[in-house]
């Protein structure tokens, strides 16, 4: 591991950072328009994108892209982020039995991937996430607005607005999930921005599924280090 | 019922319109920049309104709003559509067992409502409907494009990005209901634009299921009449 190495994902809505701090990581994100944080040094800066670049002086030559990922059957045209956050769930996933693995990160969008115990590709999913949905409400329609705190209420069958939109856009994600995951044959890991508030409502649910928000992150360095 | 009384609906993205031809009504649907379709009288439409209002000389006195519907402890901030699919279902449901109705309206929106045999307001959720989600991916992400084409793949994970698009949100619509939906105490029935599209692979799963495109414009001209 190269000590000053830092590490760059920049996602559709915000950039995600890992910061290195010799024996760990940090992993943090900051808004498109903020400035570069402190300590990253662009330089030796790694760095993948699946969103619009922003005004940083990003080398080329330190570009991860999805061809660079060793997996079997990854087309092209996959996101690097879930290459990447499929290529650490390999990584991590203790998988005596060889179940398939579903991964799936909760940002912008909320993307399922499903590969095999040997890491080869089947397919997946790809849905508007939490606050995409919440959003898209307001700017389609004339009377909905998009709730500012995200308290997921209990109830199934709210009167309040802003309770149904947070209830019904949380079971559209909950639901996309349950009619994609088998238990008997796969593992689910969740990541992304939203995966411990969604993540935590599936556990409430189903048997065993790993919640791991930095995935991809983690499937940055570990393609980095290999 | 007046001959030549006609209704319209003033949705989120489109004008539906109820057409009297004396024995029985013409459904149909135009854009909102549209000019008034042939045959209909301003003077004599009967309206009711979700969305931006279009650019039509129409009456105040000719509104239906939430407030005007008849049903228990319906909400008055509830959209003026959901009451009148409320109503309507109420009356052509046979519901011998007094199940409780859930009324499913797959627009701009999927507004669900649940209410019980006797005409009470339960409360629902909302979620961004069919185009509103393949919408809302283009706009809210870099790389996204909505489709053009809405055949929803019968294989579960895709690696053609739109089929992966179509695959998420029609899931993502379906386990909303799974997630709301108990056979054993309610009536499900769908409505709006893509109440047919959903309905139909949601009638592969489920049991009975009633699909009633235009549940929301009938009840307009059941609440008029009565």
């Amino acid at each position: 591991m190269i000590d000053d190495i830092n590490f760059l994902l920049v996602g559709n809505s915000r950039l995600h950072w890992a910061e290195n701090l010799q024996s760990k990581y940090k992993f943090f994100h900051t808004q498109k328009n903020n400035n570069v944080p402190q300590n990253i040094n662009l330089n030796n800066l790694i760095w993948a994108s699946v969103g619009k670049l922003p005004d940083l002086s990003l080398k080329q030559e330190n570009r991860i892209s999805t061809q660079d990922i060793k997996l079997k059957n990854l087309p092209n045209h996959f996101g690097v982020d879930r290459a990447l956050g499929c290529l650490e769930a390999l990584k991590i996933i203790e998988n005596p039995s060889r179940k398939d693995l579903l991964v799936a990160d909760f940002g912008t969008t909320l993307s399922i991937t499903k590969l095999t115990a040997k890491g080869s590709i089947i397919g997946g999913q790809i849905t508007p996430g939490f606050l995409t949905q919440l959003r898209s409400m307001e700017k389609y329609t004339d009377n909905l607005k998009a709730p500012k705190k995200y308290d997921i209420p209990v109830q199934d069958f709210l009167i309040n607005t802003e309770d149904s939109m947070l209830k019904g856009v949380s079971n559209s994600l909950m639901g996309v999930i349950n009619l994609s995951f088998n238990p008997a044959k796969d593992i689910l890991i969740v990541c992304g921005g939203d995966s411990e508030l969604i993540g935590s409502l599936l556990k409430q649910k189903k048997e065993e599924i790993i919640i791991s928000p930095n995935l991809v992150m983690q499937g940055m360095i570990t393609h980095f280090n290999h």
